[in-house]
């Protein structure tokens, strides 16, 4: 599981700061995540490749998350793209891209596949045979989800030594690979347990932004992994919260400690600070695992460093 | 008459090239000419003022033209606009824009208006005591205009030095600056033209992009100071014009000729070539008086080096 921070930053875009965007690999899917005005900039610049996208995940429909989806969208074609793009996002951008394809007179080569969302619950939204997609419906000023992106449990796999060890013929192996006990020279049932290893544990990754303080979304993202968490507030600013329903670095960190995230990952900083470390420091108070979200930088979840840090 | 060029490559915005955005510095306005992708941007990297930005002319509804346009609008709002912003622009960009910010259930706090076109005669869009600005019909594959900026003649000035000459008193002064003729100590008539001085030479832009080859705009920019237009291919690409509705820089050179312009820039080149040196030694074998427009580039219209050329 890798992320690849595209934009992280509220607002405008800037000379050196980029709205919200963001790339998602997890088994061997590349998921984009909110596209603001410039992403395809940056996807190139972070050498991502347009055509392994497939899908799109639209948190909602403030600029700084979307206005770069329909120059995207028509550099696909520009690209030759032929594969189908599946879009999840709210109810009306359907509306909203292709009026603006119909003005240029414009189309996609691609089958352009909308899942437009409206449900205030959580739901599935993507499942295949290794992971799934659900909303985390969020409390912002229009109607916005978060995505909580799981990987699903791989099979048990074959302990060869173990095999060995208890003289377990090879002719037993496809089925204790899916789950069967083996039986020894002996005729002893040695049970599946002992001659399979734990698959690796399955990871997750929840984008909440944007989104006031809320602790509703607990229950959906019990446990995740890394939980990426809007923190556009510092607490000098924390009375602005409830008026433009963002959160301060320290919410961000509470929703992190009480969800038991194993990371938390800040963004979406309002740029009228001239740094991010604070947001990290006033994390820090509530909730000791944090990294910071910045333009370009890439988080790898299977890297030994930040395993280590994980579990 | 100063000129910047935002962004000048065809198609999709990359890490080193911009879509179509330019800002005309004319009789103290900035005339901010197409809208693509990044183009906001790209004003805070030139140091651009967004509070001197009050007229927006976009060519046509193409992605690399006006995708740039709902977040520059939504930008406004948040830097405290207050003052009126007015978009000429193809019929149909009042709906999308509007979409854009119903959607995100947003609105500008300044009197956003809209000025639709759909006239495919040159007509006068914008008038003041010093400047107007006329439509150039263009031929693409979508409904587009190009722009004529051109600066009214200024009145005569007063030529101190031949009054005193003449021996006129100073309470004729206001009069003659009026064009009313001086009478001498001896009452002879002077006339006005002997008082005063030819004011500068009015400038004039055209701007033509994107379109095929059409001679049918020559009588409009006939004369016109500063020429863009558009040459989206070098000669070896000449067979694509007809389909995509582009032109080679042999072509913009042309038109440059038969309109007797003083100063061809070119811009608008497709992304596929590794220089652009070469649209400018196809065009010149054509027509002498050529520039290459380039991201970042200022032409100022008012220095001497480029005066010196110009006339």
């Amino acid at each position: 599981m890798k992320l690849t921070i595209l934009g992280c930053y509220a607002a405008t875009p800037r000379t050196f700061t980029n709205p919200t965007s963001q790339v998602l690999e997890i088994k061997n899917h590349l998921f984009l995540i909110d596209c603001g005005e410039g992403t395809q900039v940056q996807l190139r610049k972070y050498k991502i490749k347009f055509s392994r996208i497939n899908h799109i995940f639209i948190s909602h429909l403030h600029g700084d998350h979307f206005f770069g989806l329909p120059g995207l969208i028509s550099t696909f074609r520009l690209l030759g793209r032929d594969k189908e793009l599946h879009i999840y996002g709210p109810k009306g951008i359907k509306q909203a891209i292709t009026l603006f394809l119909k003005l240029g007179d414009s189309w996609t080569n691609y089958p352009l596949i909308f899942h437009e969302l409206e449900s205030k619950e959580s739901e599935l939204i993507y499942e295949d045979e290794k992971v799934t997609v659900r909303t985390v419906p969020l409390i912002h000023r229009v109607y916005t989800n978060g995505f909580l992106f799981q990987e699903k449990e791989a099979p048990r796999t074959l302990n060869i030594e173990a095999a060995k060890a208890y003289g377990i013929d090879k002719s037993q192996f496809n089925n204790i690979k899916k789950g069967v006990d083996g039986v020894d020279e002996s005729g002893n049932t040695i049970p599946n347990k002992q001659l399979t290893l734990d698959p690796p544990e399955p990871k997750s990754y929840a984008f909440c932004s944007d989104t006031v303080y809320n602790e509703s979304i607990l229950p959906i993202i019990k446990d995740v992994t890394v939980l990426y968490h809007e923190s556009t507030f510092l607490e000098s600013e924390s009375h602005l919260c409830d008026k433009t329903k963002h959160s301060t670095s320290k919410q961000a960190a509470q929703i992190a400690k009480k969800a038991d995230a194993k990371l938390l990952v800040l963004g979406h900083y309002s740029t009228r600070y001239k740094s991010i470390e604070l947001f990290g420091e006033e994390a820090k108070e509530i909730f000791p695992y944090v990294d910071l979200a910045d333009d370009g930088k890439i988080f790898d979840f299977g890297s030994k460093r930040i395993l280590a840090k994980l579990f």
